[in-house]
């Protein structure tokens, strides 16, 4: 028997997972939420746009799971040995990068930078930096316009650069300390295996190419040149950040021993190079040409791969185009909503409609649920958090539209639930309208597996199946198929995907007369989409209100 | 000593007010709730338009309110004679049509239709015939543009025509067993004095005027021809409508012996002439050339006079100018906004957020008064119950913009409340921009006395003085006012109202940095209002949530 582990760090929590490789059955699995801050994200109630972590709270987390997830294998199987674990894969959030010293410590990790939150790992939420975001996109625009055809048009706030320049412009202090900055899914597997010093580290692909316009066309990582007029400071920093990465069949080196005694594993054991948690999610969910893969949490990650041979151009909004990103021979595509589940529990959490009974999720989902298409007269743009694709544009605002003095809360959380399947839609097309045509959808995360409702609004909309991943922590399953793949149990992804992943059974399949009515919606949708979130090309208006009121007459015939 | 009666018929409720004549001073008071409906409305759950009344109840509640208020006036002096009551003046809502057999006796009245709605009074919000309005409108259009000029361009389907209209369409017995129809300002003060029968029944120039296109350019009501294009039957109608109507300084008739006897008053006395609730708190509010009254409720009716030998345009989205409608001698100007103590109803009591407590409109003032202008970066639209001026659109719907993750319940009540101070800003600037010119403003109803933060809001987005009548029940005053003028105490309301009217010492003033930023804000508000409100100017919105966002940080810098 041979075993691989899965540690997928998420925005909360990080998760350990064993697997059986033959099958992919799940022995073990242990959860630690971080520490720090409110449900482990340093917050400051002064400036929302900010969302930082404590590295502490990964380190011990790695000790915490992997006991907890070895101690329920064990009980469920006596025969299980942690010894027969031939490797650990690691997703993390992202981009999430935390500035280090020049022997690869965490600045947050040092007594004179521990309280400070600039000091601490940027989580991928943090938009403190969306001026500089700004200030990246228009120059690019003007001197590196091919560095912006990669990642969909626009630099975001959440992403690598934004997040340094922004530190070097509030806290030079913290940024003059900083030897570089590492992600998250950088870090973590090289101080498992005692390459985090800054000239051993190895940095993943994934990351790199998604989230810091890297790209071989022109040498890696963006030219000091460039980086250098954003501030001379930058263009020094770009000395720091290495000409190869590396995709996740590859090792970023082997446990050491040290670890391997923590965690009772086998010292050498390989690890295999981080990867973001939607992309290795993405594995876990059975990736491969023609499936795009949604996960669906607070917010989404929606994935594609085409063949590395294949001719693909750039996508506008698309946030990135990477070769070996998801998997390795493929590029891999990412798009996303900015908030999917964050919306809701926005709706229920903050606005608290019909008090905590009537309003929680079920109650609401319950009610809603038992609404036609179109009934409710409401139209939403699912943009509480900003929108990221088709996009790119974080500030964007929500928007609710046909409220009348008889609009109940459980139709506007329908509406809510339907602004989000109108956003996934509108990725979907934008694939199809650069040929990248999507033949299955396969989804995962919390809300796939528990919303019924939504599932089967998602397939009314987009007047597709909507199926749902087996495994209910794809992320820990993809990272544990790395595992399987750098330890030697499969030659390639596809053979250990084939092996290890599944679909439910239940499926959700579109009901065309559903899907008519979504279909004028939808249009509407685009409408308020294009009119609101363009710049220049503004969409006349004067027909919304209503037709929708024409679609609720005739849902209410 | 001389006192006077005022009957106000409201939406709910009637409120029967005894006055000194000599000073407004109020001696007694009471209120009857109607019995029959849903506080006192007759609804239909499977059509949120209709809303009816049991003309029963307004009966009932003159007897009610008098004997009550009779007796909290001699409690209050033990001196008070009801015998010394001058007169009795009535308003009530409007339109609200009632059908009527060839002996005035409603046929809500009669056993073969007392469980019918349509036989009953259609009251000012029933929207039944929106269908019916439109037909109206675009005939009118067509062969009586004139018609139309009168009352804002846009015939309601509020209004007297649509709703016989409808209901000829969709009850074609009651129709049919109806001789004519009635408003309730003219049905009341004609049974009080017996003169109820079609042949000696007097329709008031207010409600002619303002909900049935009368006009003595055109010899009255709208002609045979042109209603018996909509429907042979409705142009069979026209005889039965009279060609004269009466201002409220004339009598509808003398107090009959019977209910003399019944309510312990003088026989004989003067009924004046109806009119609408909010013509008469016009009067009782002080109106007078250059000051706009705003009666302020669940909707609010927004007053203005302009002598009657001025020279007036007609005034596109004002719902009527109607030559002593509301003062002998002065056209009365008639805008409103279709909902405004609705528009906050609806959230406290369908939305409930944040629970009961939390969740009341006095929690959420508080909080909601500690915001800044434009802080929130939210925006409405007050059109949850359509938009009566300047759109004169029932149909038009809600919207809220700017929403984010953190955006909370207080944030979203202070946008409804200055969403409708947009819209009472924007019926101010039609007035202007047609030359009748606003010198102060006069509000009234219990929303103005209760809400300090909304008065404010109204101040700051206007720029103007906001100041309050003295009386919390200027309605009935008016309609007191109107029974001591009919009653022979004073020769015109200009004397009547500087004697009896009064304005509260605490008046609401613009605080300047405020406005400038509600004038941002109500650009705005503009452009979503003719871009969603407009059929045909469509109007640029790309800027919209980017604008607000700038006005937001500037609030929070």
């Amino acid at each position: 028997m041979k075993y691989a582990i899965g540690l997928d760090y998420g925005t909360n929590s990080v998760r350990c997972l064993i697997v059986d490789v033959a099958d992919g059955r799940e022995l073990g699995t242990c959860v630690y939420g971080y520490e720090t801050g409110e449900a482990g994200i340093i917050l400051d109630s002064a400036d929302h746009n900010l969302a930082r972590q404590n590295p502490a709270d990964y380190l011990k987390g790695v000790e915490v799971t992997v006991a907890g997830a070895v101690a329920e294998a064990k009980q469920a199987e006596p025969t299980f040995d942690p010894k027969a674990i031939v490797g650990i894969g690691v997703d993390t959030t992202g981009s999430t990068p935390l500035p280090v010293d020049k022997t690869g410590t965490p600045l947050a990790l040092l007594d004179a930078f521990k309280n400070n939150p600039n000091a601490h790992a940027w989580l991928w939420k943090d938009h403190t930096g969306y001026a500089e975001a700004a200030e990246i996109t228009e120059l690019a625009a003007k001197d590196r316009p091919e560095y912006l055809a990669k990642c969909g048009g626009t630099y975001s706030s959440e992403w690598f650069l934004s997040k340094i320049l922004h530190c070097l412009r509030v806290d030079p202090d913290v940024f003059d300390a900083a030897y570089t900055w590492v992600e998250h899914a950088d870090w973590l597997p090289a101080v498992l295996t005692g390459t985090d010093a800054p000239e051993t580290l190895r940095r993943c692909r994934c990351a790199a190419g998604h989230k810091a316009m890297f790209n071989d066309d022109w040498g890696g990582y963006p030219d000091a040149e460039f980086l250098g007029k954003l501030d001379p400071k930058l263009g020094q920093l770009r000395q720091t950040l290495s000409d190869q990465t590396f995709a996740v069949d590859e090792a970023a080196g082997n446990l050491t021993d040290e670890w391997a005694s923590k965690l009772g594993l086998t010292a050498g054991i390989p690890v295999a190079m981080g990867a973001f948690d939607a992309h290795l999610g993405a594995v876990g969910s059975g990736i491969k040409e023609g499936v795009l893969v949604k996960i669906i949490g607070t917010s989404t990650c929606d994935m594609v791969v085409a063949p590395s041979s294949s001719k693909l151009p750039d996508i506008p909004g698309i946030c990135g185009i990477v070769d070996g990103s998801i998997l390795p021979g493929f590029y891999g595509l990412e798009a996303g909503q900015s908030a999917v589940g964050d919306i809701f529990n926005w709706f229920v959490n903050y606005i608290q409609p019909g008090g905590k009974e009537a309003g929680s999720h079920e109650s609401l989902t319950t009610k809603a649920a038992q609404l036609k298409p179109g009934q409710s007269g409401l139209l939403a743009l699912d943009w509480n958090n900003g929108n990221r694709t088709i996009l790119v544009d974080q500030r964007l605002t929500g928007l609710l539209l046909g409220q009348t003095l008889h609009t109940r809360p459980e139709e506007i959380y329908r509406a809510l639930v339907e602004a989000t399947a109108f956003g996934a839609l509108t990725i979907i097309n934008r694939f199809a309208e650069y040929g990248v045509d999507i033949a299955e959808v396969v989804n995962c995360g919390g809300i796939s597996e528990k919303n019924a409702m939504l599932m089967q609004i998602y397939a009314d909309v987009t007047g597709r199946e909507m199926k749902i991943s087996r495994s209910a922590q794809t992320c820990a399953l993809g990272s544990a198929i790395a595992a399987a793949v750098v330890g030697g149990a499969y030659a390639d992804f596809g053979a250990a995907q084939t092996a290890m992943c599944g679909i439910k059974e239940t499926t959700f399949k579109p009901i065309p007369e559903n899907h008519q009515v979504y279909q004028r919606l939808y249009k509407l949708y685009r409408q308020l989409h294009d009119g609101f979130g363009l710049r220049d090309d503004a969409i006349a208006m004067g027909n919304v209100m209503k037709e929708l009121l024409d679609i609720k007459e005739k849902a209410n015939a």
